[in-house]
């Protein structure tokens, strides 16, 4: 019998009682061992739910009781959720979290802890819910440098792009319509301002490296200034807009980036839409990878959280070993990188276009029927830096967008 | 230090000593050890090859030698892989194999002999190529209940599919193109006529049923009879024509199947195109997940291997459990199961469809322009027992394909 308590009762947390008591039999199976849940610690009760009897205020019976060995931390935020899981792992039990906060700040830490406690501190659900991604890039993307990892990693942004690219909305339209469907927050900032992408990405760019990068040294641009008239561009471009959380080695060099891409048409996540999830990783000598799936949603949240549960269950004393050192990585800054920029700009291209070349170099004018004294361009592959400085010169510039690849 | 030797220094071996080179340095820092090649097996000599001092030519040097903890089988064929690889297990060396006919026929063997001896008997390259799907499955899909695994398994007609698709060539057109391309033998039965694909859901099955699924038993069905009106048909529809094989749940049964099916553009495998492979997979609670990437090729092939090869020297001495028991699974008769069919027919639409849908029920007609004296229709959801008996009365039905969903 292994005992595992559950921290925090909301959507993950019953997702995962719900996956326990509807997989239970093949989970032990898997495990050759019982699984049961001992506690479910939440500030709430929940009178009738036959989970009640379960429930627990006080972290400190599970601290304290040598019988739970798994602990399940699915409160969210950074506290308590850090001391509580630092305390677990102290006293010897197994964490596995969904907590993508908690894992970007604190997960060199806390696995380094789990290595000296021989345990293990797993978070498979904390990027891509439910798509396997953590754990391929520790255990099967082993014979490879990883130089590319580009991710649609937020499905409430994804689900607004995907409907302001097939159906023409506006911006503030489909956040509302997002927010009506409870994909989007009241307060959608997190979400639409790339600072949930940007934990995720921050994860991910530590896995590869091996090394701590923190979310605050990530440059994040988020997608509210994206506007339709934008999509038609892309429209007319054979491309779509998304934006992406990528990490990639330039060089020596990482250089990590949230931001609103134009991605073109055979680009594997050109048809990741709605709310769905993929992530895009190239190795150097596996070539392209994805991995596709529901990136959130209670359910296949639970899933990845209790597919670690089995593994720590199957671990229950050998560490894991994950490589995430705390020593801090310095990216690549991100004016010294070199992108292809689309930009949209007052005025005729007759007008502009030499002057243009003159600081972009050759450009490729593309003009969208109905968008009247604008056009838009693409220039070459330049840095950030060669771009920003060139476009102090047009005061016209409405607005200017990123090319993947 | 962890000696491996490399059976077989074809393609798939030459790849993985280059994988080896390549990136030793990151291996055996994700290993915590130094991985040595001892040993390759191989008939021929290679002069002038770095490799040449490590070429054996005889199996009992390997077997022999205490020194050899990890063997790599990339010869292909049933024997004499068969005989060493077990051997090799017997003599307590983990093998890693990318040898898809090998792990379809013996694999439930092999594993339980690496279960004895506390060692593993791993093959992440025999399904898939690069693309990590073995692990996954094993290791991240453990809180579910797979109840759907559709795959575009074989590279080779799935870049023909696509030729036809989007070229309109004709069958011997892209067949000649590929075989010229190096994609296909030049006899390209194993890949046209489904066989490749099946040992691959073969294996599929069998992971995900914990038993043995022969292959002899999955009825297979190539693509040799897919023709260009076909894909015109399927453009008509909004649909493409791809060789999927599948493994699904109905009931408490176990159906799988290859053929060439018609794939709505919803469908995440729609635009996996070219030699990609992709599979599909639905978990009772995870939902929806996909992976894609290269499923044939040296390096992306040796990149799978290899990481077996580290999961290995991770695990010298500790069996990672794989269930999949030798007792043979029963699978769902072909005919017991269901299906909507598109069927191609010779006449006109007015004249045939009253019989029609007095037999299939209601229909759904297509034509075509450019095709005359000929149209289309889509069934409902039927047994392809009722499919088969009520087609009897058409002598003019001129091709069926299976529709996916």
């Amino acid at each position: 019998m292994i005992n595992i308590a559950v921290m925090g009762y909301g959507t993950v947390g019953s997702g995962v009682v719900e996956v326990i008591n509807t997989n239970g039999a093949r989970i032990n199976q898997r495990i050759g061992d019982q699984l049961q849940i001992k506690y479910v610690l939440d500030l709430r009760d929940f009178p009738g739910d036959p989970i009640q009897e379960k429930i627990v205020h006080d972290f400190e019976v599970i601290v304290k009781d040598p019988e739970v060995q798994i602990v399940v931390e699915v409160m969210g935020g950074i506290e308590p959720a850090y001391t509580f899981v630092k305390r677990c792992l102290l006293a010897g039990k197994s964490v596995a979290t969904s907590n993508k906060a908690l894992v970007a700040k604190h997960g060199a830490e806390l696995l380094s802890i789990a290595r000296e406690q021989n345990i293990n501190f797993l978070f498979e659900a904390s990027v891509g819910g439910g798509i396997p991604i953590i754990r391929p890039l520790n255990s099967s993307m082993t014979a490879d440098e990883i130089e590319e990892i580009t991710g649609i990693l937020n499905g409430t942004t994804n689900y607004m792009m995907t409907k302001m690219f097939y159906e023409g909305s506006d911006y503030d339209e489909v956040l509302k319509e997002a927010q009506d469907k409870g994909y989007a927050e009241r307060n959608p900032e997190a979400d639409v301002e790339g600072h949930d992408a940007c934990r995720k990405i921050a994860i991910l760019s530590s896995l590869i490296s091996g090394q701590q990068v923190d979310f605050e040294d990530i440059y994040t641009e988020g997608i509210t200034e994206i506007t339709k008239e934008d999509m038609m561009y892309a429209k007319a471009l054979g491309m779509t807009i998304k934006l992406l959380a990528s990490s990639r080695r330039q060089g020596d060099y990482l250089h990590a980036m949230v931001a609103p891409y134009l991605l073109k048409k055979d680009h594997p996540l050109y048809n990741v839409n709605d709310v769905f999830n993929a992530i895009f990783v190239h190795g150097n000598v596996l070539g392209d990878a994805m991995f596709y799936g529901s990136g959130a949603g209670k359910l296949p949240t639970a899933s990845a959280v209790v597919a670690d549960v089995v593994d720590e269950a199957k671990h229950l004393h050998r560490n894991i070993m994950t490589m995430w050192k705390s020593d801090k990585l310095e990216l690549l800054p991100s004016e010294d990188t070199k992108k292809q920029f689309f930009v949209r700009i007052s005025g005729e291209p007759e007008a502009l276009k030499a002057h243009l070349e003159s600081c972009f170099g050759p450009i490729e004018v593309v003009q969208v029927e109905g968008l009247k004294q604008e056009f838009g361009f693409l220039t070459g592959v330049i840095t950030e830096r060669a771009y920003e400085e060139n476009a102090k010169q047009f005061p016209g510039i409405l607005h200017r967008i990123r090319v993947e690849g």
